[in-house]
């Protein structure tokens, strides 16, 4: 077998990069729980009908065949696997999970899911086929009340504060309501239509939107001029109220929606921080048809060109099996779009390759069984070790844990007497396996940012937002 | 969209039920990093030229097409995904990835993986389609000492002594070269097919298997019983070498074989305990051509007819790219193998379907800020804590947290005072939520065997193995 290359769209991490996504995962999952929210996981298949629902990304799907179908002859056949497609979200496996479990299930169920999606698309800077998500939801059966709304969006920015490795992020927040009922009360006939056009704001200038408007949902310039002011308004508190009111329309629609994002943005303000920041952004709308109230985009400060890495909203029907519907309101994070460009940069890096706190040298291959008895010692502490390979001249063992980040050496003494070299500082000093003990932060591969932050590109947190890139 | 129904062969836990699945992930993890093997994830994808070098799995493979490709009418054409299939283990992946990556690893490399893995095999009980793995190896360049085929001996058997809610284990271990070098110095002409022959003694009756071996491989009577006496002999202890003597045959292979398989045994021996024991196998040999020294087999007491649900070995060529040969040994643990069959009979099962330790109770919807930051508090100091869904009667929410075996109910009080109600006692106290803990055992769901061990047909572990089957 040649040496073979990477499969574009497919990235994979070295073992020093694969410990930041670890921990950028335990992290997540820990403030999930903190929460109250369970871990499940789907599995990665889905049947082709559930997936061609989403009429958008039906063309991205991975379908999957038996090769022994081929060569049988047969395209069909129950539990052939005919008819099965990989995933492409959480969200449809989650829909599916819900109604076939909802018997089973305690509602309201809040849920989160880490798992590997698929998607067939070309490949392009930031897109992949194959990555990770991390998605919360709340679900209800029959109603879910909006402060399920608040809840997730708490949890995401407790759960994003927490990434302290990662640049810091901006939760930008909408309500479809709002723009509904502004649209309404404008006297737009077409709804739909006319957030489809202003949706476009993050790749055209406003002028050629208000073309659009007038040109093909029948507004006049006036009509149009009140869209992009209202696309216009941002604030880091509940101000953006009165800016909407300012703008002299009214809409039970609107009012509802007015309030809701004020309750949002007044709960989450107090814990944002440095790390993140929280906005009213009313150009905010989300493509996906189905939200219907609390829309969430995100973006990481600095990397703005990777479009919104965090993303959800309200779907008043999650799923529905005809009699009971279920309702729910939910943000995905994109775990793999967010690290795989930082790790490939090299802006992110653990500062060893090997769990290993410490090594323990070898005098000579007879002295391995003590060298053994030395680490189970260690392990029993929870202080990971692992024993020379090989009983190289000690300057060769200590280099080979140089290269791997290994923190420590330990030299079994030849009657019982051990000592422990620190070969950061070169310090050696007389241990006891029974007793010996690293500082905390050298039990495990720490994650360090490589680059100072933020990065040359990034916007204060406190200025205007600068122009983003939607996906 | 109707109830959807399981698909078989993909099989899908509860939040109780992963609860379980997710600790012993954890606890396999921790033990392998422990041991400083460092974990790493392969994408799900592999070349189709690759996944079909195993012949005998080739079957087995799901073929994955991009859903556009047909609608484009093309079938081939650079980064179109075609001729991709998804992984059927993780020791195909783990070899492409040491190919791909070896300028930048340090060997020996020793890595764990975790991870989902496909086949598209007809359903059966203890099959499934997609199930999890969890595999060690170790990789060296070159060269790879005997001494790491003990050293992944030892780190699974630690690690499978860690899982102490599942049943005991059996670790059974042979060595190709004690069986190869009994055969050459037999006489056999292809030592390959007597082994084959032998192999079928857990599904044949050992008259069957000497007839096989007299009609089949050309030898006599006597040597088909030699065959035979060589598969009956197993020890907890090195004493198998003295019955492998006492059948008079020698050759430097099968004293090799015997060396190497008896400093196993002796190393192993004091990490077994009533967790896990140790036997050596000489019937072992694993039907995989690719191993070529130690060979490791599973069984789970009281659950023989799951068949092997750890095994593995070494194999001299896990990897080759024409001028550098990798050699390694590994054990693959088939986690969802035991534990779906587990958790579906009911015999595990976790505490609590939810995280959370503390449900916070909710006098009116007014109350929820004040409630959201007693649950802040808590969480602040790692106490999993949600906010009651809705303010109903206290004793609807005291039967909320019961049917999520949440074990306290924290009241917050008018006046800032509050009390926490242990709901499983009854008893209720005044407490601060900056300081109130719960005892450490209820932080987190307990996983908990629901039948006493062993089971009605577990054999006890100091007596005769029972027959096997393998898989």
């Amino acid at each position: 077998m040649a040496r073979p290359s990477p499969l574009s769209g497919f990235p994979e991490l070295l073992p020093a990069q694969r410990v930041v996504e670890q921990q950028v995962v335990d992290s997540l999952r820990r403030t999930f729980e903190l929460h109250g929210f369970a871990g499940i996981e789907t599995r990665a298949v889905e049947p082709m009908d559930q997936l061609l629902r989403k009429g958008e990304t039906s063309k991205e799907v991975y379908v999957l065949r038996r090769l022994q179908e081929a060569e049988e002859g047969t395209g069909s056949g129950a539990g052939s696997g005919v008819g099965l497609g990989l995933h492409f979200d959480l969200t449809v496996p989650f829909a599916r999970y819900v109604l076939e479990n909802a018997g089973k299930l305690e509602f309201p169920f809040r849920r989160y899911q880490i798992q590997k999606v698929w998607r067939g698309e070309r490949p392009q800077e930031g897109r992949y086929r194959e990555f990770t998500q991390a998605d919360i939801d709340v679900v209800g059966r029959d109603t879910l009340p909006f402060h399920h709304d608040v809840e997730v969006a708490r949890v995401m920015v407790d759960a994003l504060s927490r990434l302290d490795v990662l640049p810091p992020f901006r939760l930008q927040v909408n309500n479809r309501k709002l723009i509904q009922g502004f649209y309404t009360a404008l006297g737009a006939a077409d709804t739909a239509e006319v957030m489809r056009r202003v949706d476009k704001l993050d790749k055209l200038p406003p002028e050629e939107v208000h073309r659009l408007l007038v040109a093909e949902t029948g507004l006049d310039e006036a009509q149009a001029d009140r869209c992009l002011a209202l696309a216009g308004i941002r604030s880091n508190d509940d101000s953006f109220v009165e800016q909407v009111h300012a703008l002299g329309l009214e809409h039970p629609l609107l009012t509802e929606g007015l309030d809701e994002l004020a309750a949002l943005v007044r709960a989450c303000a107090p814990l944002a921080g440095d790390r993140v920041a929280i906005e009213a952004d009313l150009s905010i709308a989300r493509g996906l048809d189905y939200y219907t109230g609390t829309v969430f985009e995100t973006r990481l400060q600095g990397h703005e060109s990777l479009g919104s890495i965090c993303s959800g909203g309200r779907y008043d029907a999650l799923a529905t099996d005809g009699r009971t519907t279920y309702p729910g309101v939910g943000i995905s994070f994109g775990l793999s779009r967010v690290l795989v460009p930082l790790l490939a940069r090299g802006d992110l890096a653990a500062d060893r390759s090997v769990p290993s706190a410490v090594l323990v040298a070898l005098a000579d291959e007879d002295a391995r069984p003590a060298a053994d008895e030395v680490a189970d010692r260690l392990r029993a502490r929870d202080i990971p070790t692992e024993v020379a390979a090989s009983p190289q001249r000690f300057g060769k063992q200590i280099r080979y844990a140089e290269r791997r980040g290994i923190p420590y050496v330990w030299f079994p003494g030849p009657d019982g007497t051990h000592e422990v070299k620190d070969i950061r500082s070169g310090s050696q000093v007389g241990a006891d396996p029974g007793s010996w003990t690293p500082p905390v932060e050298d039990l495990h591969p720490r994650v360090v940012p490589t680059v100072p932050a933020p990065a040359p590109e990034a916007a204060p947190l406190t200025t205007a937002p600068t122009p983003e890139e939607h996906p």
